[in-house]
């Protein structure tokens, strides 16, 4: 059909994603490519314990239109979590959106003009990509090392070029698995100040640690309007509740909640007020204890059989908390390539790194996932990429 | 804060809207300014029974992400649904969003280049305009009559300004109550074939009719890839559950969901499974039937209250279905103006209607809610309204 589209479509569109989403529905194909978390750590019985018991105490008015901003008492609920990450705040600094995808969209939404510079990790979680283009942004890779953000890079950057604002994943990086040292998140707050730049903190994998010590949020290392900080449910309960949340500045709150109007008015209300019912009947703690030891035992499998299978001349670091983990191919290598053949011959999935690269590059990393898939299938799949790997290697 | 918002915010704020809104949640008035529907048609146990049972059968895998098109037997009850209205097509012409208005938003993204020109009844939608400026397209406001848009003015515009598509409400329109004629219809159709322009039927109010026969819808009229459907759970079932549906030709479908993935994934999994749910188990027609008596009920109660009470010279016509009564005050008056004084003096409020005008017209109109509030606080809502009108037009 001859529609005219929007400019704004072809920023938004990555067929290897697309073609990537239907490789991973194949039963056939062990997925180490997903991006989801493991189902059998949803809490089932107590999610509909929680929805009956609203509906019963609530009524009707459980399912009617709400503010924009959220429900009240799981803003404030929010507040008083992020408060263990050092995050001081009151229910107005909180706005609940459909997943974090959606607040991170809004703030796009608010603050990217055509051709502005977005500054992000380089590589970095793939959709994020997406909404910034999606915005038509132009986008300000800068590179990592096991500390996280190149922060002088950054700032060199930010001198040249002023982006916009900085978007970074500080624990547990999607999809490196890289947590930012407290130095350099210091920095990054210090930059944020300087410059009146905003900095983007998402943080979905930051309950899930599995060794070391957690790390202060970049937001609560300074009272700043710079700094804002976007979590989920979606890791530590279930992802299709769809709820996140947005912490930052009043004023800045009030606008990101005028774009949620215009998009669809408000989120969820029954799910927002089952989910504030589920963390306010149930013991939160303790269940995100029983994922991190599901997912330890998943990395350590990974990690054991990775060792076990994979050729001389691929390197890899433990995670120390998070989904993922970050492979690179020696040099000349071309993971995207390579992939059919992992589909198709050796019936395992896993995602190129290119997709999370702003520049392309990256060509000879991958990304696997832990959560997902079952002890069993981990050692099974890493067993099959290892003997495709090194049958390639070698031929 | 010195926050440097994008240039699209300025179209999506309307500061008298958010007046509004607060007005609407003060307990001594009565909200005849409401636009939801009445919460104790609601069904409140069904949908208890509906979650539970969802939850007690598909477990965890109600809870994890899916396809961003939206849960399949969701899709097939919606392209089934839709077919009593005439329209013929599949689940792959169907995808669910978070309410019509996050459709409408999805359809703006994909199509809206700045400065592009959108084609509205005038008055129209309050929200969909601020959809439409937020993506900073050009508004051409066509004039109605009581049978709908006056086409021949549309056809007048598409030839001088090419509208990007032509947004509609055609069924007991918000904020008019007008129904579109079914002469009108086939014109719109034709028009979008002839110009290849896309035609927005939004149809949130449709199965609310209180008298005379169903028109079908624009969609019906033709098998044409231009002619793009939104429906709503939310007057039929309930829109604190967030979910609305787009049907379209599969191309245009696919463009919806890349947007709908990039903005926030997938609409709530739990949700749509519940929906259908409900809708499996349950006589939605029977339901729609009782929200119908009740509502007919209120518009002949504000109906009769407007005679006995309103002055000569207030114009309305009574709508045959939908949630919204519309009013003419005598030229030179100002509902904006007077609107503080209703909700100060009166303890009732309403919407002014230059909000639903493009060009901020209609200084002298207004729209009353009659879906909302009990047939008692109508009818002692209109009194006070006509008091307060009487006292301004003779003071």
């Amino acid at each position: 059909m001859n529609y005219s589209w929007a400019e704004r479509l072809s920023g938004m569109e990555d067929p290897a994603i697309k073609n990537l989403l239907k490789t991973m529905q194949r039963p056939d194909v062990i997925a180490l490519s997903a991006g989801s978390p493991a189902q059998s750590s949803f809490p089932v019985a107590e999610l509909s314990a929680a929805f009956s018991a609203v509906l019963a105490d609530q009524g009707a008015s459980a399912l009617q239109y709400g503010i924009s901003e959220g429900y009240g008492p799981l803003r404030k609920w929010v507040a008083s979590r992020v408060s263990r990450l050092g995050i001081q705040c009151e229910m107005e600094n909180v706005l609940i959106g459909n997943g974090s995808q959606q607040v991170l969209d809004l703030i796009a939404r608010i603050l990217l003009n055509p051709g502005d510079y977005v500054a992000v990790e380089s590589p970095t979680y793939l959709a994020a990509l997406q909404i910034f283009k999606g915005y038509q942004a132009r986008l300000l890779p800068i590179p990592m090392d096991q500390d996280g953000m190149l922060v002088d890079q950054l700032e060199a950057a930010i001198q040249t070029k002023r982006p916009k604002f900085i978007y970074v994943i500080p624990s547990f990086q999607n999809p490196t698995g890289i947590c930012m040292s407290l130095e350099r998140r210091r920095r990054l707050a210090e930059l944020a100040a300087r410059y009146e730049i905003p900095v983007i903190e998402d943080n979905p994998y930051g309950e899930l640690r599995y060794e070391g010590e957690a790390i202060p949020a970049i937001k609560s290392l300074a009272d700043s309007p710079w700094l804002m900080y976007a979590g989920t449910a979606s890791k530590i309960i279930a992802p299709g509740l769809r709820l996140g949340w947005l912490v930052a500045h009043p004023e800045f709150i009030e606008r990101v909640a005028t774009a949620k109007q215009t998009s669809d008015v408000l989120s969820n209300s029954l799910t927002q007020r089952a989910v504030h019912r589920y963390v306010t009947d149930n013991d939160l703690d303790a269940h995100i204890e029983t994922i991190i030891n599901q997912y330890r035992l998943q990395r350590d499998v990974m990690l054991a059989a990775m060792k076990q299978h994979f050729p001389a001349g691929v390197k890899w670091q433990a995670p120390h908390g998070g989904m993922f983990l970050w492979v690179t191919l020696p040099d000349g290598m071309d993971a995207s390539a390579l992939l059919p053949l992992a589909v198709e011959q050796a019936k395992v999935s896993y995602v190129p790194g290119t997709p999370f690269y702003a520049d392309n590059s990256g060509a000879n990393t991958l990304r696997l996932n832990f959560s997902s898939p079952t002890p069993e299938l981990i050692a099974e799949g890493i067993e099959r990429l290892g003997k495709l790997l090194k049958s390639y290697m070698n031929g």
